[in-house]
Formats: C-alpha cells, sequence, structure tokens
C-alpha cells in the first residue's frame, strides 16, 4: 500500500515530511511558483512548486517544474513533500512544498462534461461527475444510512436474507416485467422480494430483511421511475395490523437519520446548504380518505377516478403536515383494496380498505407497507378478484398452507430516501449508475 | 404486537403468567395430559394441559384438551399460561401450563418432507426445511457475518454501493451470459460487479464494497454451481500490488469470523458438531507454480493442461497447509496471464504471470482477487490477446482515459464461505432460495 495520508488528516498533521495521493482539480502555473490543488476522496489540498532559476535570473533545468506543466486535470498523482501549516492558505490552513510528484495516470486533457453541464450528459460520463464532491457525499450518505439500518434489524435479531431475483413467474403483476432467456425455457427480473421474504415468515425466521436489487420494465421518462432500483426491504411475524409495521419503520428511519446527521451534518450544511433534520417518533399517520378531505379544504381536488392520491396531492397533504405538526414524515393509512395487491389484508370492520400504508417523505412517497392476508382462503379469493390465477401463484400459495404467522413489512426505494432526505429532485443523482428505458450505459 | 416472550429468554424469566407464539413441533396428545412442544426463532418449549375430568373420572368438556387434539405440526399459534421452572424438564428446564392456545394458522396435516428427503425435495419444501434449527442457524451466521465485514469497512471508511445488474454489454466473458428482453433492444444479467466496482476508483471514491446478486448462464448441475449467487466484493486505490488486497481480504476474513464465533460458537458446537477456528494472520501465500510442485510430491499431478489448479488440487494443497502451518487458509497467488481475465495486470518481471490469487478455505476456492491494469494502452492490448474487441469495450476503457488510480480488489461468493466454514458440501444448503439450471421454483 503506498503510505499516503488522506487529506483530511493534515490539518491535525505536524508540520514535516508527508505524502498524499489523489486527482488533480486545478494546476496554476505560474511564472514563479506553480500551485496544484490535489483533491483525494475526503478533501483538497494546495501543493506548492517555487521555481528554480540560475543566478543570472534565467530559468534553471527543474524536471519537476515541467511535470508540473505538462499535469492535466483530473491525472492521478502522488505528490511527496513538506506539510506546513500557514493560516493564509484559505483551502485547509496547510499546504505542501513538493519535493516529488509521481503521476499514476495522465487524463486526456480534455474534459467531456462542465459544471453546467446537463443530467443525462453528466450520466454519460457518471465517474467524472461522481468525483464533484457533493455528488461523492451522496454515497457515502448511503453507506452511512444502510449501516445505521442493518445495525438497527440486527440489534433486533433480524435475519439478513438474499432473495432470488430469476423467478419463474411475475410477483407483483404481469405488467412491467423483464423477460430473461433462460436455458429452454423464460425467467423473470424480480419487481420485488414480496414473496420470498414472507416465505421467512413460515419458514419461522421472525423478522428479516433484504436490501438488493429489483426491476421493472416501466417505459416512463420521469425524474422518479427507474428499471433497476435498490429495494430495502423488512418483514416481521406476529403482528397485530399495519401499526406495527409502521412503528418497526420510523423506528428505522429515525436510526438511520441521526446517524447521517451525526456523521454527515456539517458536510450536509457546507455542501446542500440545509440543516438536516431528525424526526421524532411517532410519525403523523392519516387515514387517505381524510388525507383527501384535508387537501380539498386546502383547495386541491385530486383529479384521478381510482381512490389513490396523486403526486400533487402527496405534496400537499406534506405541507398540511408540516404547518400543523411541523413533522417531515406522514403515514398515509388504510387504502382502498381497489388499489392494493391481492396480497394486502383488508380491513376486518371495512373490507373496501386494506391495513397498508404509504410513508411520504418531505411531500413522495418513499414506501408501501401493510399487513399481509395470511389466511389462505382469503387469499385465494383476493387474487381471484385481482384477476389473478391462482394456480399460478401455486408456490407462493403452499407458504400458507402449511402454518404461518400474522405478518407484514415494507418496501422503500433507497435513491428516493437519499432524494428526499438532500432536497434534490432527480432519483438519477442518488442512483450509483441509474437504469432507465433508454440508459444502460455505462 | 403481541406481547410474546422469545423462547429463548423464558429461562431468565420469572414463573407466571407469560406468553409465547412460535409453530408446533410435535404433540403429545395422552389421556391424562396434553404436551405440545412448540417452536420460534429463537427456542423450543414444551406447553402442558391437564385433561379436565369429571368427578366420576370421565372425561369433562374441555375447549383447550379439543384444540390441542386438533392441532396439526406445524400450525401457528400464539400459547398463554403459566411459566414454571423445572429442572426436570429436558427442553430448557421450563414448561407452560397453558390457560389459552389462539391457532393463528392451522397447517395441512401430511408433511411433505421428512429428515430424510434428498436435498432436491427440501428444496422444493425450502419454507419447511428452513424450520428445521440447524438450517435456520446457517442464516443467522449469514447475518452477524455479513454485518461484521460490513462493520469492517464502514469503520475503514469504505463507501458501500450498489451497481446495476443491467448491462449493455458483457463484464467478463460472452459466455454464461443471460438475455433480458429489454424495451427495443437487449440487455444482459452482470455477471459480477467488475466493471462498475472498477469505475469508482477513476470516480474517487477511494475504497467501495458491495454485497448483491451476480447471474452465471451456467449449465452445469455440480454442488458448488447457481445461475444466481450473492456475491462479496471489494476494490480499493494505490495499491502496490495484490499483496494489499490479500492483506485487506485477509483482515476482513478474520473479523467475520470471529464474530460469528462469538455469537453462535456454542450453536455451531450444538448443531454442527465442531468448534469454528478463528484464523491468524498473515494467512499462508504460496505461488501457484510452487502449490503444484508441492502437490505433484504429495503424489497429485493436477490432470489439467492449461495452468490452473483443480479442485483435487486446491484440496491437496490446502491438506499441506493444515499440516505444514496449521491453517484453514491459503492463498494462491501469481496465476498464469493465459488463464485470467484481461483485466487482471500481469507480473512486472514476468509476464506470464498476473498480480493475483485466488483465496482456499478448508479445501475449496472463495474467492478470486487482483490487482488490476489501469494503464488504458495495455488494457487494450491485453483484451485484444483475449480476443475481446476493445469498441466493445469502450464504455470501460473510458473508465481509465481520464486519470485512474492503481487499483485492485476481489470477489468472494458467500454461499461458498458459508458452506466452508460449516464444513458443508452443497450450496444448496447456504442459500436462501437455490437457482440452478433447472431451479426457478419456489
Amino acid at each position: 500500500m503506498n503510505e499516503r495520508t488522506l487529506i483530511k488528516n493534515l490539518a491535525a498533521a505536524s508540520d514535516g515530511p508527508t505524502s498524499v495521493s489523489g486527482w488533480v482539480e486545478t494546476v496554476r502555473d505560474q511564472k514563479k511558483v506553480q500551485f496544484v490543488v490535489l483533491r483525494d476522496e475526503s478533501g483538497a489540498v494546495q501543493l506548492v512548486h517555487p521555481r528554480a532559476f540560475n543566478e543570472d535570473g534565467t530559468p534553471a533545468d527543474d524536471a519537476l517544474a515541467d511535470t508540473i506543466s505538462a499535469l492535466s486535470q483530473g491525472s492521478f498523482v502522488t505528490a511527496s513533500g513538506e506539510l506546513k501549516h500557514d493560516e493564509r492558505v484559505k483551502l485547509g490552513g496547510v499546504e505542501i512544498k513538493l519535493d516529488a510528484l509521481d503521476v499514476a495516470s495522465h487524463a486526456i486533457p480534455e474534459t467531456p462534461i462542465a459544471d453546467d453541464s446537463g443530467v443525462d450528459k453528466r450520466m454519460d460520463w457518471r465517474f467524472l461527475d461522481l468525483r464533484v464532491p457533493k455528488h461523492a457525499l451522496i454515497f457515502k450518505i448511503q453507506t452511512t444510512l444502510e449501516h445505521a439500518w442493518r445495525t438497527y434489524w440486527v440489534d433486533n435479531d433480524f435475519i439478513e436474507i438474499h432473495t432470488p431475483k430469476l423467478m419463474a413467474s411475475a410477483s407483483e403483476s404481469r405488467a412491467e416485467l423483464f423477460e430473461v432467456e433462460y436455458f429452454e425455457t423464460k425467467a423473470y427480473l424480480a419487481q420485488s422480494p414480496q414473496f420470498f421474504k414472507q416465505m421467512a415468515q413460515p419458514a419461522g425466521f421472525g423478522k428479516v430483511f433484504e436490501v438488493g436489487p429489483a426491476f421493472r420494465a416501466d417505459p416512463s421518462f420521469t425524474s422518479r421511475h427507474a428499471t433497476e432500483f435498490t429495494s430495502v426491504d423488512a418483514e416481521i411475524s406476529w403482528i397485530s395490523s399495519h401499526e406495527d409495521v409502521m412503528r418497526m419503520h420510523e423506528e428505522l428511519m429515525v436510526a438511520g437519520i441521526a446517524a447521517v446527521k451525526e456523521k454527515h451534518g456539517e458536510a450536509i450544511e457546507a455542501l446542500f446548504g440545509f440543516e438536516l433534520q431528525v424526526p421524532t417518533t411517532p410519525f403523523p399517520r392519516i387515514p387517505l380518505a381524510e388525507a383527501k378531505r384535508i387537501v380539498a379544504e386546502r383547495g386541491y381536488e385530486v383529479p384521478r377516478h381510482d381512490d389513490d392520491m396523486d403526486p400533487e396531492g402527496e405534496r400537499q397533504i406534506a405541507a398540511y403536515v408540516k404547518e400543523t405538526y411541523g413533522h417531515d414524515f406522514v403515514f398515509l393509512t388504510d387504502y382502498a383494496s381497489s388499489i392494493r395487491p391481492f396480497y394486502h389484508m383488508r380491513n376486518e370492520a371495512d373490507a373496501g380498505l386494506t391495513n397498508s400504508y404509504d410513508l411520504v417523505y418531505n411531500g413522495v412517497e418513499i414506501s408501501t407497507g401493510a399487513q399481509r392476508e395470511h389466511r389462505v382462503d382469503v387469499l385465494i379469493e383476493q387474487a381471484k378478484e385481482k384477476g389473478l390465477d391462482p394456480e399460478e401463484l401455486d408456490f407462493y400459495l403452499d407458504f400458507f398452507r402449511y402454518g404461518v404467522p400474522p405478518h407484514g413489512g415494507f418496501g422503500m426505494g433507497l435513491s428516493r430516501v437519499l432524494m428526499l432526505m438532500l432536497g434534490l429532485t432527480n432519483l438519477r443523482e442518488t442512483t450509483y449508475l441509474f437504469r432507465g428505458p433508454n440508459r444502460l450505459l455505462p
């Protein structure tokens, strides 16, 4: 391993010999002194090289100066020299007086994207786009968020599962399904781990979680949809209703956001310009019918003919919740059975409603959760009502025939959570490599 | 949430009212007393119900007794009653005298698998197979292992990434590639996250990891191959050689196995019958050519005509390492470039060799790692040598044209690690739901 010091650690290091590695952000090639700003994954530092001169004032032979003059922006180098603390240096209060510069890899001098490039162009060159500290920060936050979630789950005795993404049939619906050539037959890409995380319930696993890819052959080109996304899923046994799922879900969100604020709160303020709020529990809960009344009173009539909320309705109810309770989250509950999948349990008192919810964060839905129907006869009836063929679902229905505890869970889009947490408007920004109907590269 | 007590916590609880939930393992329906063994995800407990009798000795009306008599094995129930500690009870030293039994879900009485069912039959009914404590333990161990790995990575400033599984072209080779109908075009399922985890290097991420699915259209039916598997990947910047990758890799293995031993060591002894060994570092390292000489001296000639090791050779060298160094792991290093992918860096002193390794655990290969070739001109030459068309790789080659640090990493099969750790011989046992050429269900 090269013995580099991370740039963020230079400020606390003593003056003296040091070595850093990273990529060249800028070169100022002046007559008397050369300056290089070098960045690594932790920060940026100024490298300085005073040119050598002969006694008569003409430039002396200076191989290091020639190396610096030839440096293209983006090249990866290792720099060694003397670390010096100097309060006048704006960039971190330190600089390195160069002794040597070893170029590991020269960059093509013409950078194909600029600060003002459009998002599609930036996605074409995602590996360069991610060098921008603000963009890289998103994935550091992702790391912290996921680790806090998993730590919550592990501390609460959840089992981590990896369900197969290759399936013999659809998991949610026949629509939006990717088909795979599978030896002599066809397979389909899982639209969610729904059936298989439910399988952990009759298996007696108790509580499970999974973070993994899901696939939707969705031809839409919105800023909120992707054909492949990272799904965050949990499923728990012995619940009394969806209320138990919501309680776990809100604890999880608090654990995640608190960890992000603790580790990245300052960086978020510096690069995104706002202070991250850790939500309090319980999150507000509003039955969907009531949410529609509230939204209507605010002067917005949801223009959908089914019973669902639309994006503007979600924004409106979120605004109401923010004004009324000062909260960034709201659970919309009791969705109509007409717009929920067959496996959602219906409300005991009103079969037109389900024991389900959507979680809205800063005005956009990030998750759907529910109690599942575990009584196989009821489940079969509900599947038929939705026009599904119970025979095709037989492998799934078997999960319920040999004993199963009451259970429920949720699925949540990772990139959506990050997008809403950071006040962004496009999933492309919070996905490492976005996939859409016309985006398979890089 | 129902207010159940986990069965493992009963021994430490006081005598008195309690409630447990789980599935019925056995019913002993005797004339005077009924016994039920109930299991949940944490353990098993005996429930007792003395039947009620009239004064004349005839059976009295006893709804609870009728419920117990009708209980089928596998049904999920909630049992409430009086907890009583009693040393004579073999099962945990406690029993519960039943007050009530609520059946959440009746099981079909005929269980389709038995203790002696073959592995394929068991996989057909995986959700029942996983109720066996020994089988469930595997996934508790998986949870602990992964969490320890991720904690190691997070503590060492790695960034977690989720690379796309849908690709426009092959990642490793044209062979064994699954094809997906993708709107008006074709996509391919990623055989590994190789190209995209390397992309994090020019992106300046420094160190990255990913745990996610990978797909191989491998038609073989061995106990070691699957068409879908969970790949554990890491990639780090600024290495001097593959030695730096091996150092990180062995630290990771120690962190994972130590955590498993601490949390599950006793359960492994009880259910698998051996004491898990935490390896010491450094792991032995043997260049492949030397390993072949050692194996030959032991009387085994590797029957392959290429330069690779075969499974028996791996077992032989592992036996040698165990005898000589008492170690369960060995890094075989310096594989010939003829049998390594084009992106492995060649040895500076001998271009016929690569800066690469395989990690062998208890006699079977679990991982391949290497330093990557980061010089784009060399990379193009190596791709051509392997018969690949650099134009098709253009999106990947771009990662190297705009500056990239020297880097390397490894990919490792999660189920293989678990299989070797637990002395099992079939990946089907350590995969939640196995996928093979003729296995897409459940």
